[in-house]
């Protein structure tokens, strides 16, 4: 397989973590964000929204979002389970994710961020706009959790939640949104960062890391 | 089941389908977003992101988000399958669904253009900010759509794809986005428009309809 992805981008990260919880070896292709090469058009052939990440996988089929490709691997690849549970937990690990993936992060990445730049907002507007964003959704994301059991997000194997967070988590340290008051939160992040298949994914231990 | 939504939320208008497609009967109850009774404490208790919709169960559970909820639908009543086909059909299903849901609607909602609004941009840019996102996210959805076959996005069933689909139209109809252009999704949308399950789900046809 091969990852087309950015160090730093959110959504590659998270595939990053789901292969690395799998065992899965991927060879890297690195998109500069901040250079637009996501958007060259070799790379619109692949994916044509001109997002990262893309995952091609061994029979040159190509995947596009982050966690459609995750749910791909779960299938194609089920231990570890990734959704584990029945239905109802399965959902609430889906809900926790997509509370991130839907309504956080989409509201504070690059591209939206460029957008109120263009608009002549000041950078310290830009730069509240995503940290209000994270700080409110990380809140609301604690109560998600509330009465569960850790130390990861839903129990003792990370799931598609904690797949979610981390790179989150990130976002919010770059921007300033504070998580330390939010219990389940950080236990799930203290948690993760012990475990190797999140740590050989942080984005400073990438290749094109800068 | 009781579903929590409101007759133009895109997300509760997700989830109406899909239980029409299900053949799923749910008592509805309305919280009505633009007088912010989303954030209303009782609300709350349901739903700490305080976001439409909420799916309660017949056994007391509270689900929250709409793409975990259709995924939950589709877990605990199999038939008709939301998302058909082998782990390849069901990747490219989920990446068109996440297009969407991921990152044209969360860009374009009502919240994201109040907070533009109360940064003092005029009218035109709001409405502008809403129809750009939305026309170039379904420019690049059509291309995700492309060289598969009819009439619904992925083949001779609606799925989730659809699900996700006809609510985005409904926005780009209010905010001006044309998408006329674009075959594979027109002929989606005149498929669904035919079906009677997304008929019923039609925003004009909620009892809290205005």
């Amino acid at each position: 397989m091969k990852l087309h992805g950015y160090f730093r981008s959110s959504a590659a990260w998270r595939v990053r973590i789901a292969l690395n919880l799998k065992g899965l070896g991927a060879e890297h292709a690195f998109r500069h964000l901040r250079k637009g090469e996501q958007r060259a058009p070799d790379y619109l052939c692949l994916n044509p929204q001109g997002l990262l990440p893309s995952l091609e996988t061994d029979d040159g089929q190509v995947l596009t979002q982050s966690m459609a490709i995750v749910e791909w691997l779960d299938e194609t690849h089920p231990e570890p389970a990734l959704l584990p549970g029945d239905a109802l937990q399965r959902a609430r690990i889906r809900a926790f994710a997509q509370a991130i993936a839907c309504d956080i992060h989409p509201v504070q990445n690059l591209k939206v961020l460029a957008r109120l730049r263009a608009m002549g907002q000041p950078e310290e507007v830009v730069t509240g706009w995503a940290r209000d964003t994270i700080q409110e959704g990380l809140e609301a994301c604690e109560e998600l959790l509330a009465g569960g059991e850790g130390p990861f997000c839903f129990g003792p194997t990370p799931t598609l939640a904690d797949i979610c967070l981390i790179p989150q988590l990130g976002n919010a340290k770059r921007f300033g949104a504070d998580s330390a008051a939010l219990a389940r939160i950080s236990e799930a992040a203290r948690a993760c960062a012990a475990h190797p298949a999140f740590i050989a994914a942080a984005p400073e231990n990438q290749a094109d890391a800068e």
